[in-house]
């Protein structure tokens, strides 16, 4: 298919096709002319992909680009690429204070989680619980323990769901699980809140 | 206090405590001298909480705005805090698909939720449907049951735990709690995803 017809397809102008392709993450068609080129439906697909992560994944060029480059990579296994994910993903936080750092090791120490200590998400999660502190809201271990548990059945669902046809498919689900379930968890814990809070009227 | 200490106290430059008082969201002090006036414990607490919404909680100074309309406000209710509070954090989310939007009001009648077809995070589920979607994820009614199942264990808890003790309190729990535990949340979610795949490894 022509440009045109992709871009229509992916719901998006030609000259935001144009765009993805110029920063590298649309692969080119094959040319037809000098102007031109034939499209296909793996296009069709990473356009999708490409509009997903920049869209509702809320994603940086730069971050896509990551994470493309990680989906990309047939020899990226299931561990190495949801690290690599959660790198590129947002938020990414400042430094925390070392204290709140030390607080969130201590906690996963208190699950028995295993997490390298340059992953983005514990320095995330420092910085929400400092964020919490400087609010004055008080984060009792039993609190986060409840949050902990809702993660840990989540997770343990998630990367069982994983699927292990493809090293690619594998990745790509990770990636794009990460990232777009996100927003569906936090909506549905809004909507749970307005639900308990109208019975409880 | 004077400005200077007051800004020490909340950690920001006195140009930015300036910026707040002209903005609205925090209330000026007590006038000591034509230029001066005098600043008490409640304005550390406020610019604390100020901080941490424009911060972790990534409201805009409007929507900051809005929601310190609500925690100032003694005669709300939680009930109506909690939807004053979906309506002015972000992400809001464009219209999302009509079909989205029937899938999301499905999924709340299958789990027995009530909510005001206007409500925020209502839109933010179907448009995030919609992106998983646009991306060729599947997300079949149970997968999302799960995700429905531990939001409503976390939503239970968080709303049983509101302070009862004085209005204003209570509103800023809700407040506070709905947007700098959903950073928590995901942080978790990731971690423990972390934690699943490098035991499987």
């Amino acid at each position: 298919m022509r440009i045109s017809e992709l871009a229509r397809r992916g719901g998006l102008p030609v000259a935001t096709v144009k765009y993805y392709l110029r920063e590298g993450l649309l692969s080119a068609g094959e040319p037809t002319a000098a102007t031109q080129a034939r499209y296909g439906e793996s296009h069709v697909e990473r356009l999708l992909l490409i509009r997903a992560l920049l869209g509702a994944g809320g994603l940086s060029i730069h971050a896509a680009r990551a994470v493309l480059e990680v989906v990309d990579d047939p020899s990226t296994s299931v561990h190495d690429a949801l690290g690599a994910a959660h790198h590129a993903l947002p938020p990414s936080p400042g430094d925390p204070p070392p204290e709140q750092l030390d607080r969130a090791r201590s906690l996963l120490r208190r699950w028995g989680w295993w997490c390298d200590d340059t992953s983005p998400p514990l320095a995330a999660l420092a910085a929400a619980l400092h964020a919490l502190e400087a609010a004055r809201f008080d984060t009792p271990d039993e609190l986060l323990d409840r949050y902990a548990d809702a993660a840990a059945a989540l997770a343990e669902q998630d990367v069982a769901a994983v699927p292990t046809g493809s090293a690619a498919e594998a990745v790509r689900f990770v990636v794009v699980g990460t990232v777009l379930l996100e927003p569906v968890l936090l909506a549905l814990r809004r909507l749970a809140q307005e639900d308990v809070s109208l019975r409880r009227r």
